[in-house]
């Protein structure tokens, strides 16, 4: 059987890992309120039921939830524990990656105190950065080590992700040293947009601001509706 | 002429306003790119350029700019700063937004001192906290106020955008005063996902840990690539 690697490292003409890129994309959301619908203690939601929830068209969510799998059964609804257990499995939850944060900032302090990794079966080892008055400290019963120190860290843990809070100026030296230390991920929050092409290190790149302006974008467009 | 309403409250029937909501999702990622090259001194831009350094096919560019009016000229390409005022113009940049932050933590503080509001012509007014040992204080210049004063600072100024920090526990009840008060944007940041249909206030969701899932999605991707 050939193999053709898509955007995202699926395997096309494989049934269990033939989802499309946008499915991908859309898959955080419906875990997140199937996690939800848990916590209630709900046992089955039928695709209707879901749409009013989430906002989303019945038959987008057909389509969405039928890419990998029948999970839905004709008058009983999706079986939710089920459901949420498969896309968190797609998506990798639960595999236990190590995470280490560049940057003891504001936002490194932030990410660091949610309950965003645990959740996602992401362990948050240590943090790392520049300024002495932090180093030595705990954030969140997180240590933070020297920058100095990431390399002997990196060879002495297994270290998945690297998340990337550092000003602008520094982030790509920071990077390309952990591509160097071979960690295979790095979620950028620096408003660079990094692209590590052939080192093997895998760039999921977030920009606040962009949603910042989709919200202006709204504004502004009710506004000019307003006012018409 | 009707006037029908899309989900971004654009209108249908009118050229300029004429942008698909997928369009205008992946318009604020063209705004950045196009403002580093106008700090690089370029004028202009190919398609075929702006696909090599955005990693997006030339075909797709063409279609997303032309969505909104002809930018290019055969042969030319696009006039960058043309091109990069005209994207803003449709997002609302400039437009002079004011905007409140409910909750001066980790995050609040992040966000204040980022130069995100500004790049994109939202000023910073003030912060609003429940802790009484950061009230009355400043954070970035941008001064720290009890929430119980947030009535009265929205009654005596113009406030566009509320930017929800808050712990999730509080972010529904902030939210809700928010609307009450008249406050027309608010941008999401607590992990409760917000609708407030019927009350004119529009919701930006902003959830993080969806990305960090994507990320653990590809390095998942990757590794059963690796290990097959």
């Amino acid at each position: 059987m050939d193999k053709i690697k898509g955007t995202f490292g699926r395997r096309v003409g494989k049934k269990k890992d033939n989802v499309s890129p946008a499915v991908i994309r859309r898959l955080p959301r419906y875990h997140r309120f199937l996690g939800e619908l848990l916590k209630q203690d709900k046992l089955r939601i039928s695709s209707s039921e879901l749409s009013c929830l989430m906002g989303v068209t019945a038959s987008q969510i057909r389509q969405d939830l039928n890419c990998f799998g029948e999970f839905g059964q004709q008058g009983y609804g999706y079986n939710i524990r089920y459901l949420h257990k498969k896309i968190g499995e797609l998506l990798g939850v639960n595999r236990e990656y190590n995470a280490v944060i560049l940057g003891a900032g504001n936002l490194g302090k932030a990410l660091i105190s949610s309950h965003m990794f645990e959740r996602r079966g992401v362990n948050r080892l240590a943090m790392f950065d520049i300024n002495p008055e932090i180093i030595g400290k705990t954030v969140a019963g997180i240590p933070v080590y020297s920058m100095d120190d990431l390399p002997r860290f990196c060879a002495e843990h297994q270290v998945d992700i690297g998340v990337l809070t550092t000003p602008k100026d520094a982030a790509v030296a920071v990077a390309k040293t952990l591509a160097e230390l071979g960690v295979p991920g790095i979620w950028n929050f620096s408003s660079n947009e990094l692209s590590l092409e052939g080192t093997g290190t895998i760039v999921e790149n977030v920009h606040m601001g962009d949603s910042l302006m989709l919200l202006t974008y709204r504004l502004k467009a009710e506004k000019d509706e307003a006012d018409k």
